[in-house]
């Protein structure tokens, strides 16, 4: 087996995110569910976006945000996710690029679109996202660079893309390729909706031992295990996932690894403006640490503070430089 | 002559800003004008963005913005302005309409895309534009609507939009049906460029009585008139243009009207994050107070609020609610 010479290469969505602040009565008004991520159809997407005020758009996508994040700590990273041959697409395969990660899968050709997420931001920093998949969610399974993957540390699975049918089977055989070279494979849980969906295929993995880092929020961890008491249902998924990272939000996080078990309180934060993207800059805060073989507090605490970025201004990309940041917490 | 329904109309260029930071260096390396206004074709646009870091898209364009804050302000504004018929057409036309501005003008089919302006900003908050202007340069004289320049207080032109010919044949067109309202017309300069190229029109125009407001910075001020003074060059034009104003970023703005003289120093600003938009902003203060028969110095002090407002943050667009900060401002 030779050496990796990626340290994470993730499959994800590749959206642009269109964000706008919004007054609770908006997201009341609108029928949205507030903190929640709701898919919606071309229709629907056209009603909203004329429903919202001035917008700015910014690269997002959850798996794409943590390799943003990961890449701009140092670590070496590639994405997989499908945009069409639009001027979206080319903003976003502009941005992740720019962000020094490689992309090579091809664009779709014709209709549907990019996929954009209309993100309505409501004063409390909260984020209420409506996700039209368009091109990402017939990423086929040709697309992937099985070369790529067998050359990744980690590779790295956005639960979201689970639930449309093309991308789930690319996943599929992503995993069976990152296993059979003896790599890694993370994932993230990404909303309680998909483990409503497809909950038993993540049970199913998790128990063939496929799952070696998952991540999840306290409602996820419930979701997965039908546990409501959080600790026990980290103990439960711990005794099956080799690492367990469940973030609670201002409660901070914890992370299992067998025997281990690892805390940290969240970053103090000025004022939270927009929580996009928090859980995944966690994750790529801690797979940082994890790729550079820290111990496990470290990497939770890695985590905390680029969320603690990333929810202190509009977008799910960083703007500080997280190097910097990193090395000014150790200090 | 009935009364005005509409408090401004504006025509210009209708762009989506691409935004990012950069280093000076950067600047250096491709051999950017620091601080100025280029235009570039295509070729030169896809080597620019090439060399961008992550990007936002912020809707933009001189005069849209100075609509934007009118309208934040409270002021009754329509626009016209061409965008081609693509997703980037689209976020321009939302974000103006979402802004409560009326935007009638139709999409131009077909190629060249909408235009954009890739803005590297550096960090003194000083903005780098490069402007592919794309299907706003094919702005036709007919696509004007002159009931509704008839029915505007103010009409007002952006300078940039001079240069390409059929914006400013409908330009032309659009001032001779504003004066035959007896409307009045306001124009700004923009940029040096504009004024090196275009010089003897503007003088022409402004010897013939066409315009009653003249927005200008110092530079195109001395590029105008040809006086090195400030205060020699403000009082010569003050001799021919009803109404001057004249910004001086950190040292504050001058107007002229007639005998009168005004000047405001600049507001305070806690960090200059981006000026895109600086002089936009203060337009827009200006006209909003202008309409509302404000005293000259009060409409200065307007426009320099706003002026602080737009260069506190990314984009060009106003983020914080105008309204309030000039009750505040004004207790």
């Amino acid at each position: 087996m030779s050496q990796p010479t990626i340290d994470v290469i993730a499959i994800g969505n590749a959206i642009v995110d269109v964000m706008a602040p919004a007054e609770d009565a908006d997201i009341e008004r609108l029928g949205l569910a507030k903190g929640g991520m709701t898919l919606v159809d071309p229709e629907r997407a056209h009603e909203l976006y004329e429903a919202m005020g001035p917008a700015r758009e910014i690269s997002g996508g959850s798996a794409a945000n943590t390799l943003a994040g990961l890449a701009a700590l140092g670590a070496k990273c590639a994405f997989i996710g499908q945009v069409a041959d639009d001027q979206l697409g080319e903003v976003f395969a502009h941005d992740i690029r720019a962000g020094g990660i490689a992309y090579a899968t091809p664009s779709r050709a014709g209709e549907p679109a990019t996929a954009r997420c209309l993100i309505f931001v409501t004063p409390d920093g909260q984020r209420t996202m409506n996700t039209f998949l368009g091109a990402s969610q017939f990423l086929p399974a040709e697309a992937l660079d099985e070369e790529a993957i067998r050359a990744a540390k980690v590779l790295y699975l956005e639960g979201y893309l689970w639930d449309p049918e093309e991308p789930r089977k690319a996943m599929r055989r992503a995993i069976e390729a990152a296993r059979n070279a003896g790599r890694e494979v993370a994932f993230t849980l990404s909303d309680a909706f998909v483990i409503s969906r497809h909950g038993d295929d993540f049970r199913a993995m998790i128990e063939a031992g496929e799952i070696d880092i998952l991540f999840a929020n306290e409602h996820e961890l419930a979701a997965l295990t039908g546990i409501e008491d959080f600790h026990e249902g980290i103990a439960h998924l711990g005794g099956k996932v080799p690492t367990v990272v469940v973030t609670r939000s201002e409660k901070g996080a914890h992370a299992v690894r067998g025997a281990e078990h690892a805390h940290v309180p969240a970053e103090a934060v000025d004022m939270v403006v927009d929580t996009t993207g928090a859980g995944d800059l966690f994750a790529a805060g801690f797979l940082f640490g994890h790729t550079r073989g820290m111990e496990l507090e470290e990497c939770l605490k890695l985590g905390a503070i680029c969320a603690a970025e990333i929810i202190s201004h509009y977008g799910a990309r960083p703007e500080a430089d997280l190097k910097d940041l990193v090395a000014a917490k150790a200090e």
